[in-house]
C-alpha cells in the first residue's frame, strides 16, 4: 500500500488482498488512489467503508455524465429484464438501431454532418487502429503525420502515433511509419508551427513521406491540455487536403461535451475526415467506440477489420439514452458555458495567486503547478480532502480537472475550494521553490 | 426499442434502415444473417417478429455459457442497482477484488498455477498486444514466432502474428517482427514441424532471429479448427526454453471450456509463459480480456500498458459468477465430455455419409466442407431453418459449430439435425462436384 | 576503345548504341550530357571526337585533385607493374600499411585527431550503413535523426536517412528507424532549429524517441549547398552528448577539401563520434570509402560488417599519393583560399546582376537560379559552350559549381566566363519572368 | 597478433604498426593470415618478405581469373596511360561502350539472353538493394522470400535477406519486410522444400504475404556450399511466375564461371527476371557489380537509384578484356569440366579416408570438417604450409576451396596435397573425437 496511506486504510493483510497477490504490476491508479470503491453516483464515489470522495477524475473524461446515471440505470436494467442482446457481434440488433437513429438524429442531423459509423473493438486505441488502416489504404501511403504531446493509446499503431516517452518505451520494438510534428504553439506563441509543417511537406527534398493522414486531438488531453485554435485546426485541415492527406480528429477524451460542444471542434470551421469517439460516448462508462468516417472513405471490405466486442450492445443502450438525455436540446440542458467559467475563474483564482498558468478550455481545464513534485503533493493533498483529481502533461505537472459535466454546483464549489486549499497550502510550504529548477 | 422508433421498423426500405445508412461498409455477420435480433436467452435468439432462431455461433465463442445467463443477468442487475461501480480505470473495486478471488480460487489454486493477471483494454487483441510487448521487453528481443493459420486479432501487433491474408491486406503498411512457422501438421501427419522449427532456429545460419515469443492457439478457431497435439505443444514450450523465448498460449477462442477443460492446454504437459483470456472470461458476452503472466515475466512497470477500459467492473461482475456457478466443480456440471462426445457423433455421422472430415475437438469441432461455396450454401441453408453457424477456414470451407456449451440437449439434437439435413441437401445437389476444383 | 569497336561509333542509331540497346533506363548524367568520353586531363574532359569540355562537374565532387592526376596515374602504373596486389580483402597490404601510415601521419595527427579506420565496401553509402550500425550499437538505440535536405546515399539505411523524395520513392518499402529535423537555417534566420530539437528531445512527451545518432553534412551538396554555421554544429553536438547520441559527420562530398580544408568542420569546433570520407578520397576517382570512428566506439567484433570490396589498394595507392602531394603542407598548395575567394567574387558578380542568391562556400559554391526550368536552361546553355556543370537542390534549381580544386587559374576563368554568360542570356530571354511561378 | 602465430612473424613493434594502431577492430581476413603483403600472381601470393603462398581464397571468388593478369594488368596500363575516363559517374565513356559491346556479344547473346544492365555502386550489396527496390517497385509489394544459409550482403536490405545470425546481429535495428524459407534439401532429400514453400504461399491463411521477389543463389558460398538442384530451381521460378513475383538470381559469388559455366544456373532451365554479378566481373578485383534485368521489368526512372561509383572505369576495362580473353570461347579454354573433377576426385579421396563429406559443385567445392574447431586447426595447418584457403557455413565448418580457376596444374595439385596432408595431420591427431560433440 502506497506510503501515503495511513494504516487505517489497510483493510486486510497483504496475504490476502487480491490485488497485490494477483494483479500485475502494470496497475496504477490505484496506487495513487488507495481505496476500495464499492459504489459510486454522478461525482461522487464511496469507499468500502462508505467514505465518500469527489471524483474529478471521472474515469479520465469516461465517465462526463457522472457515475450510474439513473436513467441509464434504468434502461440497461429493463433491457436486462428483457433478455436485450449483450453480445451480437456485429449483427443487427434493435440496441443497436436504435443508438445509430439516435446519433443519426440528434447528433449528426442537426450539425450537417454526413459520416458512416463504424463500431471498432470498445477501446479508443482500436478506433485509432481503424482509423490508421483505413486512411493509409484509402491514400496508399503509410506515413502518419502525428503531433507532440498526442496520446492516442498504446496498442502498436495507437502508440506509434502516441509522444509518450514512457509508453512509447514500453513497446519492445521500434514504433515506425510515423512522423512527429509540433502541435500548436509548441515553439512559442510566435512561431507558426503549422506553416513550419507546410514548408517540410512541400519541400521535395523535405525528407518527409507524403502522408497518409493527420491525426491530433484539439485539447491534449494526456499531453498537459495543451489546446489548438480554430485557425490552426483550419491550417492542419488545410494542409492535409493540398497534401492528399486525411484528417483525423481524435475526439476520445475531448469529444461528447467534455469542451462544451458535441464534438470539441464544433466551431472550427473544420470538418474531419475522420473522428474518433470512445470514452464517454456509452454514457455510464461501459466500453464503447466508434470511428465516424465520411462516405467516401468508407472503403471497408466486409469484416477486414473485426473483433469479438465491436458491437457492446449494453452500451448501445446507455449511449443512446445519453444523447437523448443530454444532447437533444444540443447540451443546453448541460449548461457547459457557465460550468465551464465557474471553473475558469476558480482556477485563475488560484493561478493568480501563485503565479500558475491555466490550461485547456470548457470542461477540460487545469493549472500548471511546474513540477511535478508540487503536482503530486497537491493531488495527494486532495486526495486527504477526499477529492480524486489527476495529473497530466509530460511532466505530470498539470493538474486535471476532468468533474463530470453533471456535477452538481456545490459539489463542484467543494471540489475547487479543497483544490484551492491544497494549492494555497503547497505553495504555502514553498514547495515550488524548492523545487523549481527539477526539469 | 429506441424511444425514437416508431415501431414502423421497416428493414428493407433503404432510407429508414438505420444500418444500411449509417453503419460502415465493415459489417459483415449482419450481411450472412440479415436479421434484426431482439432478444436472447442461452442458446436462442429472438428477432424482432419473435421468431426463434437457434444460436450455434454464439459470439463466436464469446457465449460459453449462453445469452443472458440468469445468475449472471441477476447478479449484474442487483449491482446496478447498488450503484456499484461501472467505471474505475485500474482502481481497487469490489467487484474487481471478488473476480481477482474467484479467479485465484476456482481457477489457478486447484490447477497449482502461478500467475498474475493483467487486465488490458477489453478485447482479446490488446491482451496480445499486451503479451507481445511484455516478451518483448522481458527478452529484450524483437521477433515474435507465430503460425500458419493463427488469428490474433487485428490491431497492428496482433494483426502482424494473425495469418489472414485478408485481414493482413488491411493493415495498410507492412507489418514487421514477424516470423511465421508450420502448426502442427501443416505440411501432414509425417512431417515434425516442431523439429523443422528447431532445426532452423538452431542454426546460426537459418536466418530466423533469436525469438521473444511463440504465439499459439491449442486449436486454431479461425484457421479452420486445426488442433495442436499434446506432443507438439510440449516440444514448442522446449523449444521456446532453449531458444529463450516466451510461450504464449492465446486461448481467447479455445479458453473458458470450450474444448472441455477451462484451459485448453490443461492436459498437455506445458506450462505457458503467458496465456491469453477474452471472449467468454465475462460469461455473458461483455467486453473483458485478461493476461495471466508467470510471476517472474511480470515486469511491467505502472500504467505502462493503459487504457480507459482495462477494468470493466460489469464484466468483473459477470465473469465472477460464470466461475461460481460453472467451474467451482471444475466443470463437471457441465458435462462436456459427453456433450463433446455426442456433438463428434453427430458430425461424423454427417461426415462419414459424404466423405467429408472432422476438424476440431471438444466442443470446438466442425465439418470440412472442402470449399467456401458448398459452406456457404450449407450455412445459408441452415440459416433458413432458423439455426445460425458460421464458417472458419483459410477458404470458409470450415462448417463450425460454436453451440453455447449449456445448449440443452434437445435443443441441441435439433441443430444438429438441421446441420445434417442441411449438409444432405447441399450434397445431394451434387455441389461438391461442381465446384470441388475450385482451389 | 574497345577492340570489338569498328569505328563507326553513331551515337544515335540505337542498334549500334550499346548504351540504348543495354543499359538501364536508370542511367542519368549520360541524359544530359550525350556525349561519349574518351580521356580527361585535370579538369579537362575530352570527347571520342577529340572536342575538349571544362569539367565543372568532377564526378560530383569525386575528382577533387581533377582527372588522372599524374603522381597519382605514375604510382598506380607502378604499382600495377610491380604486381601490387589488388584484390586484398581486408587483408594486410603494403598499400594499405601505406594509406594508412599516410593517414595518421598527414591528417590525423595535425589535427590532434584520435580516430580509427574503418574501410566498409567502396562506396558512401555503405560507409553510411557501416556508421549507423555501430551508433545502434554503442547506444542500444535504433532511431537515428536526420536533417532535412540531407543527402547520404540510396542503400535501404543510408536511404532512410536522405531527405530527397524521388530517391525515397524509389525504396519500395517504408523507411524507418529515423526522425527528421529541420537543418540550420531551414525555417529562416530567426528560428534557431537546433534550439527546436532540443525542446524537442528534453520532452518526455516530444514524441521523438531518444537518439542513437545525429547524422549531417556541413555543406548540404546534394540538397543545395546549404551550410551549416559553427555555432549550429556546436550545438548539434551539445545536443547529442546530452541525448547520449552519437555525431555523425557525412563529409563524403564535403571534405577532402571542397570547403577549403580537408575536413569541412575543422574550424567549428566540433569533434565528431564517427566521420564519413568517400568521393574523393581515392585521389583520381577509384572507389573508397571510411569510416573514422572514435576509439571508444570502435565495439565491432572482427568481420560484422564486411564485403568483397572493403580493401581498394589501387585506391589507397592513389589515395596516398594525394595526401602527401595534396596534404603535407595542410593545402597550401592547393592554395584553396584565394581560389574560393575568386570564385565567390566571380559568383557574386553574376548574382548581383540578376538578384540572385550565392549558396555554398569554400569550393563549394552556387547560384540558386530559382527555378529548375531556368536552371536546367543555363546548364544546357554552359553546356554548348562545353562547359559540363550540374544542378543540386530540391528542385535543382541550384547551379553547382564543383570545379577540381586543381582547376588551372586561366580554365577556372574561361569556366566561370560562360557560366556568367549563359546566366545573362538566359535571363536576357527573360525567362525568369516567365517561369518565377513555377512552384 | 594472432595466437596461432609464431613471434617471427611479429615484424614490427605495435606502436608502429598502423594496422594494430589505426584500423577498426572490424578487421578479419588479416587475424587468420597475419602476412603483410606484397605482391601476387595468378595463385600465388607473395609477402613482404618474398614468402611465396598459394592463395586459394582467390579474394572469396573476387579473383576468378587470378591476381594481375597480364593482359588485363597491360589493357589498364594503356587505358592509364592515354588518360582514359577513371571516374565518370554514369555518363558515357568508351570503355564502358566497349564493355557492354563485349558483354552483349561475348555473354548474352551466345546464351539468347535479353537483359538491361544496371551498374550501382560497385558492390555485390548495391546491386542486391538495387534488385530488391525494383522487384518492390514492379510488383507494388514489400515482402521478398529469401533462403536459410543464404547470404547477400551487409547493407540494410542485403542484409535482411541474408541469413547469417553473425551479422545479422550487428544490424543495429529489426530487419524486415522479408520471409525465410527453407532452401533446397534444408530438411533432409525427402523433404521438397519448394513444395512446402508453395503450400503455405498458396494457403490464404498461410500468414506469409505474397512476395515481390526470391532471391536465392544455386551455390550458397558463404552458407556452406549448399547445392540447388536444377530440379528445385525450375520449382522456385514457377513458385515466383506463379505468385507474381521476381526470381532473382544472385550469382555474386557463384557467377563467372565459378561452377563451371559463365552463369551458375545456364543448365538448370530457369531464366531469371534478375541477375547479379559483382566479385569477378571485373576481372582482376577492381570493384564492380550490376544488376541483369529483364526489359519488361526495367521500370527505373533516370537517377533513381544512384551512387559516385556506379562507373568503374577501371573495371570496364578490365572486364572487358577478362569476358573477351576467357569468354570468346564460352569458357573452353579455361577447361573447367577436367578442372572441377580434378578437384571433386582429389577432395573425395580426402573425405573417404576420413568419412567427409563433399560440398558445392564446378570450382566452387569444398569438404565438411564438421566443427570449427577442426575446420580452423586445418585451415591453420594449411596457412604453416603457405596455403591460404578460408571456413564456410554456418558454423564455419566447411573449408572451402576457391581456387583462381587460373590456377596452373602443378601449382593446384601441390594445394590440394597441402590440404589432404593438413586434414590427414589433423584426424590423425584425433581432434574429431575430442571434439565432435561442439554442437
Amino acid at each position: 500500500m502506497s506510503a501515503n496511506a495511513t494504516g487505517t486504510r489497510v483493510r486486510t493483510k497483504k496475504t490476502t488482498d487480491p490485488f497485490t497477490r494477483l494483479e500485475s504490476e502494470v496497475r496504477s491508479y490505484c496506487r495513487s488512489f488507495p481505496v476500495r470503491w464499492r459504489a459510486a453516483r454522478n461525482a461522487t464515489l464511496i469507499s468500502d467503508d462508505g467514505t465518500e470522495y469527489i471524483d474529478f477524475l471521472a474515469g479520465c473524461s469516461s465517465l462526463n455524465y457522472g457515475h450510474n446515471d439513473p436513467d441509464m440505470k434504468a434502461a440497461l436494467i429493463a433491457y436486462l429484464n428483457e433478455d436485450g442482446i449483450a453480445h451480437g457481434l456485429d449483427m443487427h440488433t434493435e440496441a443497436k438501431a436504435a443508438f445509430l437513429q439516435a446519433f443519426g438524429d440528434i447528433v449528426l442531423k442537426p450539425r450537417n454532418m454526413d459520416y458512416r459509423l463504424q463500431f471498432t473493438g470498445p477501446t479508443g486505441a482500436n478506433a485509432v487502429e481503424a482509423a490508421l488502416k483505413l486512411a493509409r489504404r484509402v491514400t496508399g501511403r503509410t506515413n502518419v503525420i502525428a503531433f507532440t504531446n498526442g496520446f492516442h493509446g498504446v496498442s502498436t499503431a495507437a502508440l506509434a502515433v502516441t509522444a509518450n516517452r514512457y509508453h512509447r518505451a514500453a513497446s519492445g520494438a521500434a514504433l515506425n511509419y510515423v512522423t512527429r510534428m509540433p502541435y500548436d504553439g509548441y515553439f512559442g506563441e510566435d512561431t507558426d508551427t503549422a506553416e513550419q509543417i507546410r514548408h517540410i511537406l512541400s519541400d521535395p527534398s523535405g525528407g518527409v513521406d507524403p502522408p497518409a493522414a493527420f491525426i491530433l486531438e484539439t485539447v491534449q488531453g494526456e499531453g498537459g491540455l495543451k489546446t489548438a485554435s480554430a485557425a490552426w485546426m483550419r491550417s492542419i485541415q488545410a494542409l492535409a487536403k493540398e497534401s492528399g492527406a486525411l484528417m483525423i480528429v481524435d475526439d476520445i477524451q475531448a469529444g461528447c461535451g467534455r469542451t462544451g460542444t458535441f464534438f470539441s471542434f464544433e466551431k472550427m470551421g473544420v470538418e474531419p475526415d475522420m473522428i474518433l469517439l470512445a470514452k464517454s460516448l456509452s454514457g455510464m462508462g461501459l466500453p464503447l467506440s466508434m470511428v465516424l468516417i465520411k462516405p467516401e472513405h468508407d472503403r471497408w471490405r466486409p469484416g477486414e477489420h473485426n473483433g469479438s466486442f465491436r458491437g457492446n450492445n449494453h452500451a448501445f443502450v446507455t449511449a443512446r439514452v445519453a444523447l437523448q438525455k443530454f444532447w437533444s436540446d444540443s447540451g443546453a440542458g448541460l449548461d457547459l458555458e457557465r460550468k465551464s467559467q465557474n471553473l475558469q475563474s476558480a482556477l485563475e483564482n488560484i493561478g493568480s495567486r501563485h503565479g500558475l498558468t491555466l490550461r485547456g478550455r470548457g470542461m477540460f481545464q487545469g493549472i500548471d503547478l511546474k513540477t511535478s513534485e508540487i503536482a503530486a503533493a497537491v493531488s495527494q493533498k486532495c486526495f486527504e480532502q477526499r477529492l480524486i483529481i489527476e495529473l497530466s502533461g509530460a511532466h505530470d505537472e498539470i493538474l486535471k480537472v476532468l468533474a463530470p459535466l453533471t456535477t452538481p454546483g456545490e459539489q463542484m464549489e467543494r471540489g475547487l475550494k479543497i483544490i484551492a486549499e491544497s494549492v494555497d497550502e503547497i505553495f504555502g510550504k514553498a514547495l515550488y521553490t524548492a523545487s523549481s529548477n527539477t526539469d
